[in-house]
């Protein structure tokens, strides 16, 4: 029987949950939807800095969205840097949303080896998991900052496997993002959706190899 | 002397104007606010599938991430699929940018070939033009459908330098983006931001080699 296979969970908003940070969009006079546009954006311009050759690490593309986006809300921000640096001290408070312990438990429990990958500072996933009391389940953090490029470029997911000492084929990622299943599965990963708001799956990507409503359902899905 | 630079117009947002596209999210029950967060997404999602290798064209992008959006927004959406449509019908209706009619103009009399370079379809320019009546002040309207990568690639501008027949060099990008300005000068290319808004320029992207507040503008900056 072959072992267990090796998992790489996504990071933010497949473990964190990014909702308090809405207090912090609202403690410095934006709105709480303005969130959603903040990630979207920074996801689009880590991606486009990937596919222009000049990446930079998730931190800087925050703090610079979130400036751009304090110019364009017309209202005076009396001090745009101060609240950039109180949405940003946000990420060190989040906690993981309710099935990730018992998730993470479960599946170390199976015998699974467990590494997160993340877009983002391998610290932030460190401190997270740390604060969840389930750290010590993880073998590694993983970012894309060692590797040059983000997700979902294939070279993000090889370092993994690389990593991890596994076949591509033989690494699982995990992640709520179709962007991501979908660049896991090009790069040869199995990949898995986890999908806790019962949406559909966008036509324009692969789909996943498992589709799961929470984290503990991984254990049988996999087994 | 030289010959007046080429120059190629990004179009979605750097000449139409998309806030017309607020009230139709709001005609089916959506926040107005959701627009950025749409169009954001369209962005990250485009930029993901051109990492991946698997580009897909602007109008499949934006159908997809508006139908995922509405199975976030939580309340009842009675027909989905015609909220995707009405919202991207829109785009047929869209104006122009106060600006860019006596800019277009100007540029035109003053000697500079014109052509448009945009994620989406070269379509959308050509009706966008049209219905602006300066259409037939543009060469050719250039979609990076025909490439096979999205913008910021490298290879999309210098696929519009090709067609129009000069080095990159001698190309002129204008876009209110500053992901498109970076790409453009990675490229090779000149690149004008168009800043209407008087925003701060992201430190996380090479700046542009002129900044222009409106387009007419542009014609004594190229001087």
């Amino acid at each position: 029987m072959a072992p267990p296979p090796t998992i790489a969970f996504d990071v933010n908003e497949t473990l964190s949950d990014l909702s308090p940070l809405d207090a912090r969009f609202e403690d410095v006079g934006a709105p709480a939807s303005l969130r959603a546009t903040w990630f979207a954006s920074v996801l689009r311009d880590g991606n486009a800095l990937t596919i222009a050759g000049t990446p930079r690490p998730f931190a800087d593309v925050a703090r610079a969205v979130l400036d751009d986006l304090w110019t364009r809300q017309g209202g005076a921000m009396a001090d745009p840097r101060a609240a950039t640096e109180h949405v940003m001290a946000g990420f060190a408070e989040l906690p993981v949303h309710p099935d990730v312990v018992p998730g993470v438990r479960a599946l170390a429990e199976a015998g699974h080896p467990l590494v997160t990958l993340s877009n983002g500072a391998s610290e932030v996933a460190r401190s997270l998991l740390g604060r969840a009391g389930v750290g010590d389940l993880f073998r590694t953090f993983l970012s894309v900052e060692d590797v040059g490029v983000w997700k979902p470029s294939k070279r993000a997911y090889n370092h993994a496997a690389t990593v991890c000492e596994v076949n591509p084929r033989e690494l699982v990622l995990v992640a709520v993002h179709p962007w991501d299943v979908h660049g896991a599965r090009r790069a040869g990963l199995r990949a898995v959706w986890l999908d806790r708001g019962a949406a559909s799956y966008p036509p324009v990507f692969d789909r996943p190899d498992i589709t799961v409503r929470a984290l503990p359902d991984l254990v049988d899905a996999l087994r």
